[in-house]
């Protein structure tokens, strides 16, 4: 059905479109290729920032006359609808394109399809679902939002072989090496949230923050002023967030998250950067399907940094989608403190279901990453 | 200083010798090859199991006359003493052999040089120390014993991700998959002794033995006849093993270790196959400086297949020189058991230190060797 051009061109496009995954967000990833009758590329583009030009725009920008008559492979259905953008169906019907290739619909059931018919209305030759498995893996988060109404959640984890994240006394600099700590720094800057517990930010005081020196080779592809710093998420049912946390006063924006209202003399304290926000309680703690369904609004992705007590409800609860484990080559013993809480299992065959889908070495770590969910 | 011809016929040596590992213990693994002056192999064999012809023997008849002025690559100095067979020195001077290479001397440092020494003293042409290191890596138990009066100890673990063996309620049958447990079953092939701890004993009643039928592609490479059963040995410092417990009526060789007396009733109920040992206490339980060194008189090679007791014990005592450690993709919370007991270190720097040598997948699990100490 798909001729050697036609899956070369979308690997192509798939490959385009990742270029963006630092810096479209909340918008997905798209690629675009433009190719003539003698299967020449006449035009090529990717989405690079949100409010910025869609993926076909630059390419048929690039195309010009030679549009006319070409092919148009496209990773996600183009739009149908005016945004901060004119509608890309109409743009491809107006350049003169005679068939357009379409990795897979949009993901939002409301709108799927809409882009294909107006095309097709136009006498375009559409065809769509080449390599549409690749091209979901774009846009994990974007497709999570869009699809099941709330983001993808990754619950990143450092621990040694034998499970353990500090010693007995809470000693745990530094338990994974540098490479992994720089690693942790491209997953943010993957990232549209990073969530984190309270009792993190009473122990550790983190910053939540990229640091754009400590993003190591992702320096050469991404400028400084390209970068997104993540919202900081602080899970705090019961208002314990200290005025003086070092978050709150770096760049970029803060979230605090409670069960009860903030007294106001803490709010007065708080600069225009940090929000709060109330959420409903399940047990006592914030309800994290309420939490993730306000993310949605705003976020595709969500990073989970915090400690046992979090990452476990997130697994537990089965709002995580994806482990990221950094396994540090050290043993600690029994004494040293647990990676994860979670219910007391009776029998293996309750225990979450995990599947590993990459692993590699980061400096003198292993990471892994792992799947949950069936 | 070597030619490519050394080179090649050196590795060839140390390929051959290794078809010897599951058989030649308490031997070491030896593999020769004699090439005529033309560069063309005439004869090679490796040792294939204590008491049968060394490696050189088997080379030189198969070489026949073709030994006069060829040169032979043996893996380890020829031996020099008359022992169940005579000495391979002299086999090799009356054969006419014109030049020995050799990868390492003997290990034993009485003996270390004799060999070569009778060599050259027939006016043969010695070099030694080609693919020393190689060499080196064919015999670990062998060498430890040799070099450090101690068998080489292997410490088996198996866990999860975040370092459990088993749920709260002790249910673990089974965190990792069959292929990873078909593999023990070819490292205890490879184990001149098991070691386990009575507590294991007491919760598991384990056979401790090979099971040839489990092998798995190992099956292909040895005969079921030649098969050894490592020895199965008990660390019972208080004499509570049962004398219904399933290994003592196994086929091979059982070492009870205690540090008292086994009642008189319960040892006229033991097998012949049975053997019971006292040893000096530590705190109560087992010496095990004094129990490898025992072990040290006919065993190579041993694994340790115990609790976090008793791995964390050989771990912390520095008495282990390799972690063999299965994971499964699996997590099981904070409330499961843990994998390794240890002392309760105060900083990370007293951790014992940990070098990853290798890893695979075996199955759904990783495997991941490590060596123990600096
Ligand atoms: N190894 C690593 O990768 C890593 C990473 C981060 C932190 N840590 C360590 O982890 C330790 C802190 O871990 P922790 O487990 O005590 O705390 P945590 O997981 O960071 O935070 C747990 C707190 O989050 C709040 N929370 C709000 N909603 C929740 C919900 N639905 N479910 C669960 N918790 C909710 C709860 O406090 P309220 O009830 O007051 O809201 C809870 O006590 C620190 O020592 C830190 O250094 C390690
Ligand atoms: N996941 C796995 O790979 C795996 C493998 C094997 C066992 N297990 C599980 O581990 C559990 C048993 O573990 P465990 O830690 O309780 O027992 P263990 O490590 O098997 O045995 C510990 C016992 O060995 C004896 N021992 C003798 N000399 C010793 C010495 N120098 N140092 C330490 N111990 C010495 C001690 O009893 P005395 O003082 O009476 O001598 C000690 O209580 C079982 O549930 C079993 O299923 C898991």
């Amino acid at each position: 059905m798909w001729s050697t051009i036609d899956i070369t061109m979308m690997s192509r496009a798939i490959m385009l479109a990742r270029r963006g995954r630092y810096t479209t967000r909340p918008n997905p990833n798209v690629g675009c290729v433009i190719v003539d009758a003698n299967g020449v590329i006449v035009g090529e583009g990717w989405h690079q920032r949100a409010g910025g030009p869609h993926a076909e725009v630059h390419a048929w920008r690039m195309a010009g006359d030679k549009a006319r008559g070409a092919t148009a492979y496209v990773t996600l259905e183009p739009c149908s609808h005016y945004g901060r953008t004119p509608p890309c169906a109409n743009g491809l019907i107006a350049q003169g394109l005679k068939r357009v290739v379409i990795a897979m619909t949009d993901p939002n059931p409301q709108v799927a399809g809409r882009g294909i018919a107006m095309l097709q209305a136009a006498g375009i030759d559409v065809c769509s679902g080449l390599l549409a498995d690749e091209a979901r893996k774009l846009n994990p988060g974007f497709l999570s939002r869009m699809e099941r109404g709330r983001p993808y959640v990754t619950v990143k984890l450092a621990a040694s072989l034998d499970g353990k994240t500090a010693l007995a006394n809470g000693e745990s600099k530094w338990i994974t090496g540098p490479a992994a700590r720089e690693d942790v720094q491209r997953l943010r800057a993957l990232s549209c949230a990073v969530v984190t517990g309270i009792d993190t930010v009473l122990a550790d005081d983190p910053s939540m923050n990229v640091r754009y020196q400590q993003l190591g080779y992702l320096q050469q592809q991404l400028d400084e002023d390209e970068l997104i710093q993540p919202l900081r998420v602080v899970l705090d049912s019961r208002c314990r967030m200290p005025a003086t946390a070092r978050m709150l006063s770096l760049p970029g924006q803060t979230l605090l998250v409670s069960c009860q209202a903030y007294p106001a003399e803490f709010m007065r304290t708080l600069p225009a950067n940090v929000q709060c926000l109330q959420l409903p309680d399940v047990a006592g703690r914030i309800d994290l399907s309420a939490l993730l369904q306000y993310l949605a609004t705003s976020c595709n992705s969500v990073l989970v940094e915090a400690g046992a007590t979090l990452c476990g409800a997130f697994i537990s609860n089965a709002l995580a989608d994806e482990l990221v484990l950094y396994q540090a080559p050290k043993i600690l013993g029994a004494s040293g403190r647990n990676l994860l809480q979670l219910p007391q299992y009776q029998q293996l065959s309750d225990l979450p279901s995990l599947q590993l889908i990459e692993q590699r070495k980061v400096g003198v770590d292993n990471r892994l990453t792992l799947k949950l969910g069936d």
